[in-house]
């Protein structure tokens, strides 16, 4: 069973785990201000696209709780600044905009009085996460397509059996329950695959500089009883030289309509390593990933982070939270709808 | 002017900065113990193939001052055994064998009494020191033709003259004064370019597990007042992306016959990156580094380290301390003779 990454309050607000504080604490946060919620998200106390477009919903319905005594006009205004505000808070994850004009639409929508819009905006965040849930588990069962392809192809060479044979997943960044509202993204094709019998290592990049890999993802498979091995993300093009590795699972942030995939710092050069060693890339992400105005990666806004998260002498850093993959090097995308190939429909 | 990373201390210790608390603390140790010296190289107070080879023969003949007054055989007897444990105290770096080797024929081959071969011993050792700083400067002064490679590559499209360009410079690791006995290998080109007045930036990988890069290149840079930047390791291949990268610079641990090259674990990735992007990758590294019994990487011994390093979870770790880039990614080998191609004469 995987951890609840957001949740309701007893009063109503937003509980979050604070990812900043695991593995050494598992620490919850209760929410129900706007300005608290843009804290946690800039400073990646809830972090991965999908779970900070639900995050950055039921958010927003918690803090306009204490609002829903004014007049309908107030009440619908506060409603959209909150969400701009919200929105704004991190520049990649398409989810995060797509979650707020959502919720936009519906405060805009909704008819009646300010307990109306809240309790419209309340179900709207809820459909959200529900969602989310749905779309994880969706996307962990088109996924198995992709695991089979990478133990199929090993299983055809090798001596044992493709059934028995153990599938090596390679993994960057965390993409799984405490990246979204429900199972995960690229790791919920493991749990999927977990449950049903299916032997799986997963090798985990530790993911610099916030090493969301050694911190999160080692600690939700350790959770979970999923074999796994931590790694520097140096050493994942060593691991493939070796032949260890069948298939890689990466998460995203932003898919342009060509395919080019925005994804944590490090994606590029690990589908470079896998394109070298022809082992399989697969992005796995929900279609609120997806991000039909932007028609290219050079399109996509690349978040730059404070340089004191890798400089310890005060010297310059180029720290951008995330690169862009060519569409080339990706193998496919693994969405709630199936496997998918560009251009992508809006 | 560079840091003295080995030296003499007053007593004929073997004086060594502590890498192992820079950038927070300049400390230095005096070891005039081989048990010290092995300690200082296993835990990486003291590391860089060349570096490590240096203070290996020097804290070698630190630790037989005590000897001087045994008989001859015993005398020899003692060094042999500490010269095969120190060369033991690391696998990959073929500088360490290679100076104990020279230590162990001088040992066997000075006539005389113990305090004749211990005089011998230290004066090979300083030779090897003082061999080293000559090294260092050489391959500074051969690697300029590689840097005007990459400034003229650009320049003559760029819109400003050549000369007048900042050569961009990515390294990965430390092959400063703090991984030699002298100014460097591959930042020795650095060094070397900046003495003769050309405007070079370094971005300077930070170097995981062990951050080299912006633990101990950046705080020489610093030092130095040369312009740098720090970057997460999976950040590098975006700068080349975004053609912010002229040359690639990185130092080997051990050299195949056929030009395969063991670097610090990361290299490989860095290698596919450059090659993708049509940015030259040179090996600056000294004759020493260069193991003619190595026919290919496959018969290089890859050092594996402790999971701690990565790991913070208790979860398993791949740790590896170097990969092995293949020949046909890497443009030149620069050594104190010039620069060279494979196959390498003995």
């Amino acid at each position: 069973m995987h951890v609840k990454t957001v949740d309701w309050a007893p009063n109503g607000a937003l509980r979050i785990i604070d990812q900043t504080r695991l593995p050494a604490e598992e620490c919850y946060l209760d929410l129900d201000t706007f300005e608290g919620v843009i804290e946690a998200i800039r400073t990646l106390r809830v972090r991965g696209a999908p779970a900070i477009g639900v995050a950055a919903a039921m958010g927003l319905a918690a803090s306009l709780r204490r609002w829903v005594k004014l007049p309908r006009e107030r009440f619908v205004s506060a409603a959209l600044s909150a969400a701009d505000a919200i929105g704004a808070a991190r520049p990649t994850a398409a989810n995060l905009g797509w979650a707020m004009e959502r919720m936009r639409k519906m405060a805009r929508g909704t008819t009646g009085d300010a307990a109306a819009v809240f309790e419209a905006l309340l179900q709207e965040a809820q459909a959200i996460w529900r969602e989310d849930q749905a779309m994880c588990r969706a996307m962990g069962e088109a996924g198995q397509t992709v695991l089979s392809v990478g133990r199929g192809a090993v299983g055809a060479v090798g001596k044992r059996k493709s059934a028995a044979r153990v599938v090596n997943v390679l993994t960057h960044c965390n993409t799984g329950a405490l990246a979204t509202g429900g199972m995960g993204t690229a790791l919920a094709v493991v749990y999927v695959a977990v449950e049903r019998g299916v032997k799986v290592h997963v090798w985990v990049d530790e993911t610099r500089p916030l090493l969301q890999g050694s911190r999160l993802t080692a600690w939700e498979l350790k959770k979970a009883r999923i074999p796994h091995t931590v790694q520097p993300d140096g050493a994942a093009a060593s691991l493939m030289q070796r032949g260890k590795v069948d298939v890689v699972l990466v998460g995203a942030d932003r898919v342009a309509k060509n395919g080019d995939t925005a994804n944590k710092i490090g994606t590029y050069p690990l589908a470079l390593a896998a394109k070298q060693h022809g082992v399989p890339l697969y992005v796995v992400a929900p279609s609120s990933s997806f991000d039909p105005k932007c028609k290219s990666g050079a399109a996509i806004p690349i978040e730059q982070r404070a340089a004191d998260e890798v400089s310890l002498t005060g010297s310059p850093a180029f720290n951008p939270a995330f690169d862009v993959t060519p569409a080339a090097l990706i193998s496919g995308w693994v969405t709630e709808r199936g496997v998918l190939r560009p251009p992508f429909k809006a």
